[in-house]
């Protein structure tokens, strides 16, 4: 259901010529019809961000969204002067198709950064989506497969409250997946009554722990943005907590799914750091061994290589981590291969054929844990990033 | 000619049956016969460093260093007391072959992370080592082809000055090779008069700019070692400047065979970054780019995808590396790709064929530079490290 799944929404997905790929929808639209219009958004901090983020960080600021159009095929970006232009002509055609004001349409694209958008094509685009746009699944759908790339799938989640509001989104992402965002577009919708900043609040909290905790390549790029729309449709004012625990949760499982379909992964590995001294150490760690392209490959070859776990973690300074390495116990899926830093049980030990790759690393330190994502490193993550768009 | 181009060396690479390459030489031995047994040397920063690190570094901490023992086949590291004894045993036998203190004989091993050495093939195999050192070229060689693991060629260097005195060394390393070392071991040695002092100071110099600005894949070893060893044999006292010079030109050297065989590579890739308001602004924006996994899957792929390189620049903080992306200007072989942010001339025209890739990033906000090297991403890295002793 997606986009669509909360009241208030309408949406379409349409192919207007943008992509390279032939017969691809390359579109989206995404109209609030509200009784609110509320937005909120997490943009990429990569200081080469695309005109499109330059646009929609004025957008969201104000606090009020009325619709978002998105693209894949070309990430504008990069683009200078022109490049922004475009983004604004972008939302300029909206605005007018729907009666409102540029400065209230967010603008998102994805694909190749350095050029720029073939305009008359995305603006015909516009107007196709704009007369197909409706509220019923297939139109989620549409907007999702629109803005994928090398994604593998469509990624939708769609949540319902036991109050009576909605939360449901989409995103787009598989590669230059990094934390601190990745190359990924987000759209989440709800129809509770909230304000501007209480979507701001949630989205901030919620991307946090989820989209900025996992890393496919460690590629932060220039396009991020994560929006949360709301309409108000419901009629229903949430209970603040319920509100920023379901926004949360969507988080949670759009990001997963990028992990999930990581361009070429074959295994997704979860790695968890406890007996920190404090969240910020635990996320150190876990990031460090996280964008370990030695253990990505020997993970994607089943070779639990506890070696190239604990070597990357060495890298982290004392003063942002500190722990005794005699002190660090590693657990692959279950199996304790490493104990006060010398080997455990032996690592033939360790069942490597499920999909997901678990990694628990207690440093005996603290008290704190964090949980990143990451996928394994293959040929296929190769061919796709050595052959995409060259 | 390696490690006994210097005169006072002598050296030795025997099979010892460590490795498990049947045929493979995986022990070395290099003796000082001085006058001078001066030492120095630089080491691993990982947390997680290895048994023969951590003894090697009490070796070389009064300046005496009588020989060194190197191995192949076993990296000793994560193996605790039972590992650190191993390096005690093994430099007690050296010892006990030389006729000196164990405490003055460094230990070197290099392979797989997180399994004790076969002891007793060490200790004999540093007794044949003993049986055959000799000063001559082919020792030298059995010495360099001993220590490697996934280097394809074994990798030698030497210099001689005017003055008379001479630099030799050999080095292996191939993957796991990230700034601030790499996975490798490097012994340089120098006939020279000169202090410990003399030596420790040359060698922090030439590390620093050499092997500290080489990153194949961004993963740092547990027991990265440099050694420098003096003998004095050629009588002659060097101008200080000189000397510096050749240790840090033997470093550049090897150094860079180290990234023109870095594991799988297709493309050895210079990352020059100028303009930037100091070095170590310049540093932290070539380590970003030399880091992107996206980048260097292009690369192989013969893409100069600019976009991959501004958006790696575009992660280094404000703070760090203070620039202005309009300002920035990239040529990939000479051909200005991407200028003021925006696209320059178009990519077709870089010529790709090369071996190496240069790019050159102009930041236009000050007047410092430096200089890093990487690799390319291929198929065949991830085909190496996947099945890597698994």
């Amino acid at each position: 259901m997606t986009v669509t799944f909360a009241q208030g929404f309408e949406a379409a997905g349409v192919e207007a010529g943008i992509s390279a790929v032939e017969g691809k929808k390359d579109l989206a639209l995404v109209v609030n019809r509200g009784p609110l219009e509320v937005g909120a958004g997490v943009f990429t901090t990569n200081r080469f961000c695309a005109a499109p983020v330059q646009w929609s960080r004025k957008v969201v600021a104000d606090g009020r969204v009325d619709a978002v159009i998105l693209n894949s095929g070309g990430a504008n970006a990069c683009t200078g002067q022109a490049g922004y232009d475009q983004s604004a002509a972008t939302a300029a055609k909206v605005a007018e198709l729907l009666g409102t004001d540029p400065d209230r349409i967010a603008v998102c694209s994805t694909g190749l950064i350095g050029e720029l958008l073939p305009l008359d094509k995305v603006l015909a685009g516009a107007e196709a989506a704009y007369a197909k746009i409706a509220a019923d699944e297939d139109a989620g759908q549409d907007a999702a497969h629109a803005i994928m790339t090398t994604d593998t799938r469509p990624k939708t989640v769609e949540r319902e409250s036991e109050a009576g509001f909605r939360v449901g989104g989409m995103v787009k992402g598989s590669g230059m997946i990094a934390p601190q965002l990745a190359t990924m577009l987000c759209v989440i919708t709800t129809d509770a009554v909230v304000t501007a900043g209480q979507c701001q609040a949630a989205l901030a909290r919620g991307v946090d722990v989820t989209f900025n905790r996992i890393d496919v390549d460690g590629c932060m790029s220039t396009n991020d943005t994560v929006l949360l729309l709301a309409s108000g449709a419901s009629g229903v004012e949430p209970d603040p907590d319920e509100f920023n625990a379901m926004v949360a949760d969507c988080c949670a499982s759009l990001s997963r799914q990028i992990v999930g379909d990581g361009e070429g992964s074959s295994h997704t590995i979860r790695i968890t750091v406890s007996g920190a001294v404090s969240v910020d150490a635990a996320l150190a760690c876990g990031r460090a061994v996280a964008s370990s392209n030695l253990l990505k490959c020997a993970i994607s070859g089943n070779d639990p290589n506890w070696g190239r776990i604990v070597s990357s973690l060495g890298i982290v300074p004392a003063d942002v981590a500190p722990y005794d390495p005699d002190d660090v116990t590693v657990d692959v899926n279950g199996v304790r291969i490493c104990d006060g830093g010398k080997p455990g049980v032996d690592r033939s030990e360790v069942d490597m054929t499920p999909r997901e790759i678990d990694i628990d690393i207690d440093l005996n330190a603290g008290e704190a844990e964090a949980t990143v994502w990451t996928d394994d490193l293959t040929h296929e993550y190769v061919h796709i990033n050595a052959d995409y768009e060259s």
